[in-house]
This record gives structure tokens, sequence and C-alpha cells, in this order.
């Protein structure tokens, strides 16, 4: 039997493979805007979603029907779970393979993607596993930076806000773990700093990085702000988030302090963290990332189904 | 950069544009009669339902697919909104751009499709935004009128129930302001009376109407009835409520005292307030209605797509 | 007007039509070995789902893909209903009639699918219709069974579990009764026996059976074992629902007084009544008895259809 293609963590990629992967969304960049094409016509995605996420569902059914295929599947995959009928996320996973070509899964447990490619016969891709991972969003950020620099080698990246628990910014360090010379600034208040097991990583992998909680200490020094969202619920009361959350915003004050060829990136949705009257500023980057997704995820389906079209 | 084409209220339609949408839907009705064509493969419509409406929704995707083109969509997405994540309806708007060709959103808010427009770089449908209007329920109810009688022009019209908060004849009023001679009778219970901005409307127009509760004292004179709902929830009291939605119920007696000629339609759903009795008779135009929404539709997004079909 | 296949009732199938079925169906899983074709492209499904079933309905889905064809549709049916805006389903099904060539539909009320038929002017399809029947699920049990065993006619078929409201075995129990020499053994707790119209429907078509509530005492002589979930909520007391549920699960044990060449099929989900350990032995037919209906279901689309595809 033919061996799966699986995307299920971060980790997963060598640099090799990420930079044919860059190479590949660049090219579906040309597809998509040739009104993409008709290459996967007969295939079917299923989208198996545990949990709703309405963006990053889109984004990959968008991929797939620029590739030609189709697309069946559900937000509501909770109902298929035990705790309405005692199925085991297994079983669900057996049954669905024989319906489609590849599963797009999220899901509120760490692992379950991994669980699911164990049984699948056909590819499965990680679209978030709880505070596990996110490896797709991580490949659309490093392929927008590589995009807007044209290397990621020796880039300055600030990370900001809750670092505990946004899985996009341990998905993500994974991934530049890859390249020479980069430097990572963790940047976060003290009750949601970067965990220990991904500094390890990071050090193993010979990454420099440096934890703070001052933004403005390192605006002007660095390429790349990766900024993210800080939620309420993790302070002891609404004075210490808003106390925490509000040294971190992204305005035109701010903005003034970057260097010129910087550019600010967002995961989104945003909230506050970034107000739109940065928008308009040609290094608010981040709308243009939420469209590299798109191509990232038609490189990573059609990588899926043997990439015929490279 | 080319000027998009958006479908935002039913103000926007001279009379010019609207006998051009009503001869594509006339075509369209071919098309589909054909079993569709492929003329939009590859192209990706987006319904973004924040409020849930299947039947219109299901009625947009089957124009869509008709016409060869691909859905992405969800009905959940209100989580999305501010509600959840805080992010605005503009951020979302703009990511999804990103990811088809043509947004068909529905809203709580009134405006809300205006706001889509103003920051997507594809068109937007607006298929309701809370109280404020419907217009593609309006042109299919303006072309359903077309269709049965052969002309618009000359007509007499009443429009019955709810008109206080019914968006669809607010909508569809502004459609019919574009011909000759029309005279419309809104005919409602006092407490849900047609708005003064749509009288005035009317008024500039130079359209006749009438005002008054009294549906039987109109009923020999009008071509068409349109029938609405009366919701309880407007109405002080149970009683007053059946009291007043008591008088507008079309049965047999009343279709005996409707010219033989003339036309019974409703937006539909109807609860109560069309007895099945009525659904054999010839009049009863609002099944043939229904499905003139499909044709109404492709005939929509064929402009939105720069009108290949014509 | 030619006249609609529909498919509504297990009872509906006599023993030709069952036959060509399988014999479709078996041709349609070379169909998807190859990748499927496109001989439906340009129709329309509508998949109508007044309760969640999200197994079926992917599955449903799937099969209109690999056909060609595309799927409009809805998990929330039931904001269509009564419930919400007092439609009937009568109109709820004329009007979605107008925008597809097929209606999948589950519903909770018993008759439902029967009522759709009525006013579709397309064929509609019962995927389930409350306590009612299933009956696409029993054409994919009993073409399982003939694929597993090459017939049938002879065969010693054991349903056990919760055989009062498990419609899947009085579907099963219909399909069944067109073939020879089959003997049923239904085994159940006491409170939950198979009813007595399936019983006097077994008789009035000469089919042997028996009841018991002793799984052991058969084990060693049956060809198809059919499990089923026993729901919790049917017995009065938790003890009684454990000692009752105990009795029937299928493990190893089990499977070592087994024929050799018996299988073992379940509608799936399961929740403990089948053990993992299970899975491995080559007499578990359960995830294969899964993709079977899929072919199944492709095999009553394309007679729907009218069966171009034979």
């Amino acid at each position: 039997m033919k061996e799966l293609y699986h995307v299920l963590g971060a980790k997963q990629f060598a640099k090799d493979e990420l930079e044919q992967l860059f190479d590949a969304a660049q090219e579906m960049e040309q597809v998509v805007a040739r009104g993409g094409d008709r290459r996967y016509e007969g295939k079917i995605m299923t989208t198996l979603f545990f949990e709703a996420s309405t963006r990053t569902r889109l984004s990959f059914e968008s991929a797939m029907h620029r590739l030609g295929g189709g697309v069946i599947g559900t937000e509501n995959a909770a109902q298929f779970s035990s705790a309405i009928k005692g199925e085991t996320l297994e079983d669900t996973i057996r049954i669905v393979s024989g319906y489609s070509d590849v599963i797009v899964m999220r899901h509120t447990d760490i692992g379950a993607a991994k669980r699911a490619a164990k049984v699948a016969d056909i590819p499965v891709i990680n679209a978030g596993d709880g505070a596990g991972e996110h490896p797709t969003q991580a490949l659309l950020d490093a392929y927008t930076i590589r995009k807007e620099f044209g290397r990621i080698d020796g880039l300055k990246i600030a990370m900001v806000g809750d670092l505990a628990y946004g899985r996009t910014v341990h998905s993500l360090s994974y991934i530049l773990a890859n390249y020479q010379e980069v430097m990572i600034y963790y940047i976060s208040p003290d009750n949601v700093r970067i965990p220990d097991n991904v500094k390890k990583y990071m050090e193993e992998k010979g990454i420099r990085y440096e934890e703070t909680s001052d933004l403005d200490s390192v605006a002007g020094t660095i390429d790349v702000l990766y900024q993210t969202r800080i939620q309420k619920e993790r302070f002891p009361s609404v004075e210490e988030y808003e106390k925490a959350s509000g040294k971190y915003i992204v305005d035109s004050e701010l903005m003034s302090r970057l260097k010129q060829e910087a550019i600010v990136l967002h995961p989104l949705p945003r909230a506050g963290e970034i107000a739109e009257e940065v928008d308009s500023d040609p290094r608010a980057a981040y709308f243009r990332q939420a469209v590299n997704g798109l191509y990232i995820r038609m490189a990573l389906i059609d990588k899926c189904f043997g990439g015929a079209g490279k």
C-alpha cells in the first residue's frame, strides 16, 4: 500500500519540503489568477469540524473548489462524537474514509488528528486540534513572510500576545526553527509566556530567542510583528487583562516606531489589538496573509493527492 | 479596477435594468429546462448567512449550481461576528472576498450589505438585511407579475398583512415605482401600516396608492393580491392578533370575490393566512412565484459575473 | 407526466428489483474504483435533514458527487418547519422541488417521506422517518450479506439488541422476506422485543423466525449476527439496562463460538456492544458494510434518474 501524506503538525516539515511547498503555493496564486483549474474533478474532500471555525473551513473548501474537487462536510461533527452516541473518533474516521479522498478535520482534543491518521486510509489534514497545533496556519504565516521579504533566513520576528495558549505561535515557531539566523522575540504578559517545551525545541534547533514583556523596546529592531489576541479569561480580573492587553495594541503610534520595511501579521480575527487606522499602512500585511491561506491549502491538497500539479 | 455590480436594495434598479433582468430570467427558465449549463464552472459563491434562511440560501445555491458554479458557505456566520470574537463585518468580508467570486449574504442589521459592498472586492448580493430590504425577493415578485400578466404597467396591486415590518413589501413597492399607471392598495391592521418613508417614496415617483384596513372593499378590483404573514408578537394581545389576522385570510370565499384573471402571491412560508383549499385554484400563483426565485437569482448571478450568458 | 421513482420503505422492493439494485451497486464499486464519473453533472440533490444524521447525509452526498452531481442542503431543516414559522412539510417540499432533481430527506415523523412524495415533482428518498423506516440502511445491509456470502437465500440471520425501536431491523426484515429459506432469530431483552406487525409480515411472507433472549444458544448456528445498540432510556433503571445490554456484547469470547464463515454486521455507530478487539477478526464486516452504503446510494440515485448508468 502506498504511504499516505498527512498534515498533522508543524514539526513534520523539513526545510526542503517547506521550500517546495512555498514554491507550489506561489504557483497556486497563478492557478487562482487564471480562474482555477479542474485537476481534481471527481475528488471529494470531507471537512469534519468538531468545533466550528467557519473561516478555516471556507478557506479549505475554496482551495478544493479552485482545483476542481467537490466538498462534503459538517460543522457539527460533535454530533458524531462520544458525547452523543458513544462513538470513538476512530470509528468515525474509518467510515468517513470510505466516502471521500481527503479529510480536513478540526477537533477540540490535542492529538486528535494523529489518532485519525492512524486509522484513515486517506490523507488527513489537521485544521487545529484543541490547544495542540494548527499547522496550516503556521505554514501560511511562514509563506507570507517569505513572500513579503523573499526569504525567512536572517529575519527578526516578534510574536506578541498570548503565547501560552495561542497554538498558532507554537506551530509557527516550529516552522521557523528550520531557517538560518532567525531571531525570535516572544513578547507577552507574564502569565501567558511561551511554554518551556517550545523554548526547549528552539534551543535544540539552535534558534536564538528572547523573552520580554516589553514590545516598545524591540519595535525598532524587528522585521515581523506577529500580533495575536489576548483572551480576557486568562486573567484573574478585568483590570489586569486591560492593563496587559493595552500594552500591545498596534496603532499608528506603534507603527511610527517600526522599521520602514517591517510587516505586521495577525492570524485573525482581531478584536481590538490592531487599530483599524493601521489597515491603510502598506506594512499591514494581515489581509494579504489571509488570502495566502488559500494558496497554501491548495498546495497541501495537491501534495496529498500526489502533486499532479507540480 | 473594473466597477463591481452589487445587488443591495430595490431602489438601485431603473426600469430598463429591470426589464433586461426579467428578460434574462426568462432565458434562465430555458437554461434550467435544458438541465442547466456549465458557464460558471470554476467560479465560487459564498453564502454567508448571519441568520438562517434555508429556503433563500438553497435557492441561491441551486441557481449557482445550475450555472455550473461551486458553493461554499455557512448558516452560522454569526460565529464570525463581534458577538463571538469581536470581529467586524468588514474584516469578515475582506477575508471571504479572497475565497470566492461572489458573496450572498443575509444579516440581522439594516445596511449590512452596503457595508459589506464597501470593502469587498467581489460582488455582494443582499439576501435580506434585518428590517431593511430583501431585493431579490422583490425582483422575483415583480418578475412573477410580469410573467403572469405580460406586463406590470396599469395593474392594481394589493399588499396585505404586516406592512410595517414586512421588508418584502417595502422592496416590492420600490420596484413597482418604476412602472406606469400602477395602483397600490396597502391593506393592513392599523398598528402595522405601511411606513411613511415608503409612502413618501411612492409619492415622489408619482405612484398612486391607497391605505385601508378593509380587504373586502377592494377584492373585486385588484389584479394582484400580495399576501404576507402577520406576526403575533406585533400585537398587544393574542385576542387583538386573532381579530386582526382573521380579517385577511385568503380562502375560497375570498377567492370567489377576486376577478377571474387576478392572481394571489405570497413570499412564503405561509402560516394560516392562505387556506390550503386555495392551492388548486389556478389563480393561486405562489408556488409558481417560488420557483421564479431560481430564475431571477440565476439572472443576477449572471449579471454579477458580467453577463456572459446574455 | 412520467411516473417518479421514490424510495420510501423497504416493503416496496420485490426480489427482482432488489437483485437488479444489488447488481447496480456492484457496478458502482467499479465506478468508485475508477475515481467516479460525471454522468449526473448538472443535476442537483437536496439533502433535507429535519434531524441531524451527519453520517447518512455524508454518504448520500458522497454518492451524488461520485456520479458528478451537485448537492445543496441543510441539517437544520427543522427551521423550515411548523415549529418555527408554521409551514407544512408539504409546502416546504413543493418549493424545494423547484430547486433540485432529487430530495433525500430525514424527518422525525413516521410517514413524512410518503407525505413528501405525494407533493414532490421530483424523486424523494427516505433517509429515515422517525420510528418508521430507514430503507437505504436495510438495502445496504442486505447488499452486504449478498456480497459476503454470494447469496441471501438459505442463510440464518440473528438480529440482536433493541428490536422494538430499532427501525433498521424492521426495514431489514422486510427486505429479507423476499428470499428463500431464510431463518431469522430475533434476540432481545423482553422489554424491547420485535413488534407484532413485523412478525405478522414475516409470517404472511412465509419466513421462519424465532424469538429468544438468549444469544449464546444460537451463536454456533447463525451465518449473520446483526448487532444493534440498546438504548439506556428504554429501561426502567440503569441496573436493568446494564444487565440486559451486558448479555449481548460481541467480544472475542463470543466470536470464538461463531462459525468460521459467519459475519458480524452493525449499522453503526456502536457504543460498547461490539468490543474493539473484534475489529481485527476477518468476520467483523461492519466497516465493509458501512462503505457499501455508498454503492447502494449511488445505485439508488442512478435509478431515480432513470438509470442512465445501467
